[in-house]
């Protein structure tokens, strides 16, 4: 069970995944996302600007929602998979198939473009050191952070841990106005306040969820490790702006190349993951040891929602998937009352409402702007 | 004890008083506000503009500060009494006691003016039926309140009350915009929800004290009491509303006389809650049964912040005040952690956060507007 929540927390970060018949869906809708970027960028100069800024404005839309609908589901599928029974599953393989699914994904997406539109510089697969020798660095950082927290799960529990990742909001925040020189305004930096604070209230002592649930005591057993959790947010956060601004360098790329790099240096880095935490395990009981359809319906759902997180870097920014992330909990939290019968508490719909006003104040600031 | 929490309850809608030392110096500063309005109004034309805008905000500053302090220490003084022991007295002997007193106070206060400038129109103590007509309208509103909030006590407790009681935030705005046709900015409505969310997170689960605490079961029991609380809410919010209608309408009316008018009505509405609720243990036990030192410091607390309230509704509104009361309901915890050795939750960091993004976008929204 430990290690499907450390596999759920790390997939908070790198989003991923659902069930069949949604994935299903979700994946053309991505795909033809791809192919809308693909044609934009050819078509480009002859198209009017309202007429651009529109279909630009429709993809983040919809980028946007398949994130927040993927990362509901897919802690959905977490309490679903706690609730069917434990698997006693290596994480580490479990990680290294999802970056080879997304991988599998990018290159499917651009066999199809490659066929209709045929091969360009901007979707050629072939790279030079230049543009690739930056991809390894949020690889290696989000193998770093999965490590640490492989460590801080021994000591702090579930709840607690997923209290403090709340952090991450507030290190995004500051790493993107640093490291992408892009500016939020003062009411977007209180939004940006408010949005930690929302979420960290609904999942005060929430009897809705064993992932959102947490109490104070679980805050004070962690007090020891908050540097340990303090440096995972930052890297968590400096893994996230930096991928934007690696993927964003080169807005005429295609998505699909960028990420095939991307998820092929998660691969190596994951394959490393492996040696160092689960080289007996794989050894003594094979690479799939303890794999049930649940693990392999969670797989799907990473590479999925990985594929949306990078998808949202490319037509959004971070921020935005901060706030689709934290929306994703929030209707996690209401889903599971009709799925599992669960209970929601008056933190939760607190939390819900300084949310709630947190992204209104998010707009209400850019208009300000 | 049933009888203390009322009377604290009852407090925070006609904030009242301190402890003995503290009394003295906010009473000097009180009257120096009526003096200092007195020469303001008097001398008015022949000052500039900027010179008199600045002297309004400094006089709406120092009423808002003796507010924000005035009403922490009746909370602390509350806490205090109930580690002390219980006191059986009467709530509403208290509470005439305390019109009494305000009403004495204005008069001091009119004494020291008619002396130093004379008896002027605005500072006249007799009045047109226009006028006083309806000074008895806040005065009964209030009455209604407090035996509904009577009622309600037997069926919700303390904590689950405090928590209910941040409607009368919501409920004041609503009012405020209404009656006084008064606009609040986008934001500044934002802000206000934001209000009134992290007030109540503020007293989730708290440690810090049995006022400010509450749980998600004392709520649950008193759902059936929703529309009494709904009543109270929307009684109370009024009652503050039309207060400063009353108040503001004559602008250069002296403060103290005003005052006076509402004071006098409040010493009979009372009067007539003694009849009612405490007919009997009067007559058996004596008017001042039950009383110790600490009932009278209660008293003179609640006298002065009571004093404090007409000042702000004069020199500033119902918002200020709104947000003096909440800043204060957070003092009050946060110095209990020194005097009663309470614990702060992480929930009541939350709200504070919560509380002070709110008090900074309700200034940011009024630069806005």
């Amino acid at each position: 069970m430990k290690g499907l929540s450390a596999s759920s927390s790390k997939g908070d970060d790198r989003e991923t995944g659902i069930e069949d018949v949604e994935s299903l869906r979700e994946k053309s809708v991505l795909l033809s996302g791809a192919v809308l970027d693909n044609r934009l960028a050819s078509v480009g100069e002859t198209k009017t600007d309202s007429h651009r800024a529109k279909a630009k404005w429709k993809l983040k839309s919809v980028v946007t929602l398949a994130l927040t609908v993927l990362t509901s589901s897919q802690a959905i599928l977490i309490v679903w998979s706690k609730r069917a029974g434990k698997y006693e599953y290596s994480v580490t393989t479990a990680n290294f198939l999802v970056e080879t699914l997304k991988c599998a994904i990018s290159l499917v997406a651009l066999a199809r473009i490659w066929k209709k539109e045929g091969v360009t510089e901007d979707n050629q697969l072939s790279t030079t050191l230049d543009e690739v020798i930056v991809y390894p660095i949020p690889a290696a950082l989000y193998l770093v952070k999965n490590l640490l927290q492989y460590y801080i799960f021994a000591y702090v529990d579930a709840p607690g841990y997923q209290i403090l990742k709340n952090l991450n909001i507030i290190s995004t925040g500051v790493l993107y106005r640093i490291i992408l020189k892009k500016r939020l305004s003062e009411i977007q930096w209180a939004a940006f306040i408010l949005l930690t604070a929302g979420c960290t209230t609904a999942q005060l002592n929430s009897n809705a969820s064993e992932e959102v649930g947490s109490s104070a005591h679980s805050l004070e057993s962690s007090q020891d490790y908050s540097i340990d959790l303090g440096v995972m947010a930052l890297l968590s956060g400096f893994a996230g702006v930096y991928t934007e601004a690696i993927i964003k360098k080169r807005p005429s790329r295609n998505i699909n190349v960028q990420n095939f790099w991307l998820y092929i240096f998660g691969m190596g880095f994951n394959a490393i993951a492996i040696l160092v935490q689960d080289f007996d395990a794989v050894m003594n009981k094979g690479f799939l040891h303890g794999y049930s359809p649940i693990t392999v319906l969670m797989i799907f759902n990473h590479a999925l929602s990985g594929i949306a997180v990078s998808m949202v870097m490319k037509y959004a920014d971070n921020i935005v998937k901060v706030y689709s992330t934290s929306v994703a909990m929030l209707l996690t939290a209401v889903v599971s009352v009709y799925l599992f019968g669960f209970h929601l508490s008056l933190a939760f719909f607190l939390g819900t409402t300084v949310v709630s006003v947190a992204i209104y104040l998010h707009s209400a600031g850019k208009m300000q702007r």
